[in-house]
């Protein structure tokens, strides 16, 4: 309560906290009274709490999410994808261009891939980019050149979903399904999403905190699909020498929250390709599960994000350099 | 180029640049080369030019935008709803509850909002909540009552859109169309209400800058809407006192740059009661052309964003005390 | 307490609290147990709880200073500065340029700013400059000449002090003593102000907290100095278009937190010419008790922020277009 | 220049750089002129180029700073302090006390570190206290015991210097000087520690860009000390589950940019003792040239920063678990 909130005020707040079952405990102090609450907090309506006279503020003590929590569930969950077992001791390694262009391209990039061991190829069909008058991707075409090409390579499949009316034809085409940063909080989409059974790829928004995120992938698994994989792929700070800033912590804070897997997004979370390599194994080395790249059999023909796109001798180059770091941390590739 | 790059690098460049019929001047520094480049830079594929060899980086002299930017129409766009016209000399007032709850909520919101002068209402059918646990709007049932409470009083409305799928419906109910800050870069939706006739009120991303927002609507005006209404809602930021940072420079900054009207959000902004009115007051002393704040008839009983909306008898208050600062710079409401 | 932590765990925590003379008042809940303290909070070392075994988070109920705080005292604070009573009903108008850089400068400033009704001269003697290589100052040289063109125009003045060694010289030639916002969290120099008796301009750090920046006020009052002004100078956010983010709703937050005066630095927060005017009169709408503002009588020239400051013709039509607003919000000037 | 600026504005500004031994390039485009300049860059003012009228914007190509920066030194700077050469394929590891608490404390600190290899003890006798009733260190008491007890067990001493006037006292009794995030920008203490020959460790202001914390270098180096050791310690974001947001990315950019050694503070960037050990490993395997970790023989008695403190067992597993990470990266310790 403020200070010298009136007696009523408080006997008001209590007889709101008793109807909804919950138990108050007052607790008179020389400045202001506090209340206490005993009961299960997530039935709470902070704001309506919080609206009524005499109040001063509404602490939370438990986490607002349930079903992403350690809590609930205290087992690691491990998602298999074309024999990755994601969120297990194996290192997932997803990798591809930002964008499917052409059909050479992405055989090319196929090809190339799966000489390194790769299993599941990223590339955007659709892709949602800042201004209008970019390369917004080939659509449902680029769905098929994906499908056609990975299938002749044996390769499972990541490709981004924008709208709630492509979710089911995404699902046809591809083997996983990303969320973009930008549409962390686009929450039809979530929900869309959660009423299938692929394994979904959120990216963490760019503004979002640790705790949004694991709100939206609470979204997700409360539609009955348990299978979401989180990404760490930067977030939005005063720095300007990155794209974004790289919060490599979230990795073990998540590990302490929820079961769900985490990988690493160190393409868009520094935008330089140099930095792409150290950030990786700073990844592994923090616990990440896995790692997004994008790779590029022609960087400087790509048709977006060009200059952050490894070639794939650049690429397989980093994947000879992460092995030490597996290695050091218990873990295969 | 990157100091030391070797001479055949830079005349790779200055071919690629000439073949985009672009006229490249290099220019020769001690330490490095710079090229410089003069033609319509908007065609200039940036990250392209920064994955090719030898290049450091691509600095943009214009701004990415166009149909938004002042350059293109000097003349300020005016936009009309219920006889307020938007970006004009008269200060746009919208006001109106979190959610539409029920029957008797809205219409008694509508007629004390009606007594306050105020034509245009806005309430959310489909609310966009963080946690999925949390109410989520009447939906459809919910745009009706919005519907028929306000045609008793003659009121225009606004209500936000999560969907392309709702996109037709919604804009069969209501008169205005709001973009949420989560959806400001769902690119897909920009899109569909671009192709709508409906004034789109679209509210800045809590992590986007300003010349995103002014690319977000570049999305809606490209697509054939020319009437869209900016909207600063404050960002995130370290700061924990106020639940987001009202930037309020973005209003002049955008009167520079954008020929589009920009209004504020002073409740999401602060998320607290105290601080909507010395925000709206500043609002509108740096050039706001009108404001839009929450108010509930019985704001401890609201089923969502208890603490921070106003009472009528609260907002009534307010719109009085405003009178003083909308003559101060000679506008009216 | 955590999550099943074991029951000697807290009572350890009881025991310790009880040790600290506070009122322990244990709730037990089913998935955990919650301790609420009853007694004075700021003599709790919160750090040193939550290194205790069992304890998962300590949080706090009051706000950790006490001088400052409106709780303390509840009148406003008006300091009085060569007839300025700032924290009243009169704007403090604060001016001048950047940095002291000769005679002819200081001397012109000052007539042209004794025209426009200024009382109080800012200008810098020692700069705090980013770059090593960057003009630093005129030192004492530049405290003299500020001094002595001040008396002849019976100006009070404001000059920044970076060194604890330099404070005393300071004192000798200044009226007002302004602590820059890369020092806000200098405590050394922060107890060194508060052992004089003169009035401090303390700007809020570019990285720092609305509490910090009352934390470091109250620095200076707990040695022995009442006379603080605040400043509100533009955070660091992820926008880029202006040079900070000005955060004007400290104003209003901090009248409702402290007794102490609170004004506005448009310059540096926006770092832009075209902004200043409007984020004036939006800082005057929202409360703010006074500005202070860049004039420079030839900014093309000046040594420092030469894009920034404004000259003495565009400063005296600035207040002429102060005039309204200051009305409106019943002050003078 | 700006679209449509007229002519003569372009040629004063090409007057003015010529002026300034500087070779302009006017670039003449169909919606503006563009003047490119050849020369030393460092040299020019932009503030003041940027007050010219007609101009729209400055924009810089090469760094501003010059001593620190690769470009004038290729090899990198390593520096030795008791054995251990920071910056060499040896990983440096700091480790110690928040604070000198007592003799007993710190002969007990010093006693169980030697047995984990340290050579290196952090402790501060000056503790910059973001609350003035915390307690504020020892003072030089604090460094005679920090001195005495480090002799007794051979170990070289860091400890934080807060104020210009201490600077001389503190290199008496300290092997290293340290530099608290938040007196990155004090400029006075910079140039004083900078006369100095003692190894600096420059720790990164929380809201201090990556090119703010060379340049701070950069008056340190330019004054003759060239013995800085950069350290990120975390910045101020949005995210609230963490203290400040560890931004790894800055190891390897420093390490692209700069001669000098960066080791990583994961104690104050994380805030969180479980997050301590994922996060020293990320840093080694992100190519820091060390670590600087909090350990108290008994944290729960600690006067400050008791939560995060290590005890000196989990601190030797620590040690322990790091050393595959360090032989994965080819280092030693």
């Amino acid at each position: 309560m403020k200070p010298g909130a009136p007696q009523n005020e408080a006997a008001h707040i209590i007889q709101e906290l008793e109807k909804q079952k919950l138990k108050p405990v007052p607790l008179y102090g020389v400045e202001r009274t506090v209340i206490a609450v005993i009961g299960e907090e997530r039935d709470l309506n902070i704001g309506h709490l919080e609206a009524m006279p005499g109040v001063e503020k509404v602490m939370r003590v438990v986490e607002p999410y349930k079903l992403v929590s350690k809590n609930t569930k205290k087992e690691p969950t491990i998602i298999e994808v074309n024999g990755v077992k994601i969120g297990s001791s194996q290192i997932a390694a997803i990798a591809g261009p930002c964008a499917v262009e052409s059909e050479e391209q992405m055989e090319s990039v196929m090809k190339d891939l799966s000489k390194t061991g790769i299993k599941i190829v990223r590339a955007g069909a659709f892709k949602p980019r800042t201004d209008p008058y970019s390369f917004q991707g080939l659509g449902s075409q680029g769905l098929k050149i994906l499908r056609e090409t990975a299938d002749r390579h044996s390769m499972a499949t990541i490709t981004e979903v924008l709208d709630t009316r492509d979710v089911e034809m995404v699902c046809e085409f591809s083997d996983m399904i990303q969320i973009g940063a930008r549409n962390m909080q686009n929450f039809s989409l979530l929900k869309e999403v959660g009423t299938t059974k692929k394994p979904i790829l959120l990216k963490r928004g760019m503004g979002a905190t640790v705790e949004e995120l694991l709100l939206a992938a609470e979204y997700i698994l409360s539609k009955g699909n348990p299978n979401v994989i989180l990404c760490e792929r930067g977030i939005r700070t005063f720095e300007k020498e990155t794209r974004n800033t790289l919060a490599l912590a979230t990795v073990p804070l998540v590990k302490e929250l929820s079961h769900l897997p985490i990988i690493v997004d160190p393409t868009h979370a520094t935008g330089k390709r140099s930095l792409i390599e150290p950030m990786t194994k700073a990844a592994i080395a923090a616990g990440a599960d896995g790692f997004i790249i994008e790779v590029h059999p022609n960087p400087e023909a790509a048709l977006s994000d060009a200059q952050q796109q490894l070639t794939p001798q650049q690429f397989s180059e980093l994947m000879k350099n992460l092995q030490p770091i597996i290695a050091a941390v218990n873990k295969t590739i």
